[in-house]
């Protein structure tokens, strides 16, 4: 089966890379951008490329839309009629609800939509930060809906297992959501917020390993995640609330010199956080 | 000069070991539990121990105490009286504004105390946990007060390079505590209320590297930080409730979906992170 990828930025040109890397003569690259056509190329990540999709759409049985969130619904209004009837897309997009329903009510007949989330993005942006090997020993999610096939969720399962992604799981687009509000998008949030508290580059040269692990997913891309956070919003306000809530809780203590409940509260992380050393 | 090191848990032993490592004939190690002794005898981390400092004091002439920060001054009243007039004392308290200067106040005649702190501490703890190369590369903070000799000041900048720091620097107990409560104390409360966020256990083989970087410091010895959270309570309080305003205000610019915002949020925590990029 021919793969046609849908934009090749970071994760898009990883994704190609990755593909031709594994062996297959005919991965078909798409991007607004002639530039980003021609390095594609250049590097012998894709087989051909064009700007317009109609040209080269209808030789692709597998159609990865590595794009934007709210650029996927419109790709696909303006561009499925030129897709073989039969072939499958899916979207790569890092929240799912939101996306991944309205997407499909629109397909036309004969066309069908599997969401993947391959966990592997990087606070970098662009095909100049391609890397095939960001799949290796990865998350690679499955997000089914009712509209889905068993042929395709296991397609989707073993394209994850093929890329490198050792641990593929599958989830509901809500279940994925809630996972993601918290493991991910929270954890942004944080960190955008710590960098924000206030100036800190006079602190640049006392910094150990630690702030710097806790803060570098700071660097973010604006564009892609102000759109995840409000396609996630009610999700990720509920758990940016809860956190709130526990921080002030553990200023109060603090405040009161309360030292039995800080230890508590120590010993719960500790004892939570055991589970995650790998 | 021989050295004495007071609290062979994981700073102390690994000093010693350090110590033993680059040559020295003489490095004595005390310790209430004898059992630790024995460790640190049988791994030559010590050429001598006891758990009556009374005993071996006398010959040590530089005296390290790596205690818990409200064990230091108990511990310089009731054996300063063995200490040889012209000796020099070290803390490496992680905290210090409200240890350094009752600390030099009740000092008998002939001692100095000059403070230091190795930046190097693990989420660990114990004499088992000891390793000489977390020295290796690490921040190394000598906190002076206008109770020091210039003479003193020098012999711990010195030691700090001595025992392999590459980054050695002078700070004032308040720029110490000030530096520590936002780089070290205010990250440790953002990591262990994350996990205390909410039950997470189900999260945890969807976890990524991001999660892991931002939650490690999340294990915590409880006994000793809630002692330093406690001595730097105003620092640290002052710095949570910038944090909680900061991450309170990105909580209203998500509620309120104002995306320009939210961008200019981004594009500031990006730049500022990049100063700390290695």
């Amino acid at each position: 089966m021919n793969y046609g990828i849908v934009g090749l930025g970071l994760m898009g040109a990883s994704l190609a890379s990755r593909l031709m890397e594994l062996g297959h003569n005919e991965v078909y690259g798409f991007d607004i951008n002639p530039l980003t056509i021609q390095i594609a190329k250049d590097r012998n990540y894709i087989t051909e490329g064009s700007t317009n999709p109609e040209e080269l759409l209808d030789r692709c049985q597998i159609i990865i839309l590595a794009l934007y969130p709210t650029q996927i619904q419109p790709w696909i209004e303006k561009y499925q009629s030129s897709i073989q009837v039969g072939s499958i897309l899916m979207d790569i997009s890092g929240v799912k609800s939101n996306i991944v329903k309205p997407c499909q009510e629109i397909l036309k007949y004969g066309l069908e939509l599997i969401s993947i989330h391959p966990m592997c993005g990087r606070e970098s942006r662009g095909i100049e930060q391609a890397d095939p090997t960001i799949f290796d020993d990865a998350n690679f999610i499955v997000v089914p809906t009712e509209k889905n096939t068993h042929s395709s969720i296991l397609l989707a399962e073993q394209l994850g297992s093929y890329l490198g992604c050792t641990r593929v799981a599958t989830l509901t687009p809500l279940e994925h959501d809630r996972m993601i509000g918290f493991l991910s998008q929270l954890t942004h949030v944080i960190a955008v917020s710590l960098m924000n508290t206030h100036d800190n580059s006079h602190l640049v040269e006392y910094t150990g390993d630690s702030f710097r692990d806790l803060t570098r997913i700071a660097s973010i891309n604006e564009d892609l995640w102000s759109e995840l956070f409000i396609l996630n919003k009610d999700i990720l306000l509920d758990e940016t609330n809860q956190f709130i809530d526990a921080i002030t809780h553990f200023r109060d203590v603090l405040q009161a010199e309360d030292i039995e409940e800080m230890k508590r509260l120590f010993i719960q992380s500790t004892e939570r956080r055991q589970l995650f050393n790998k």
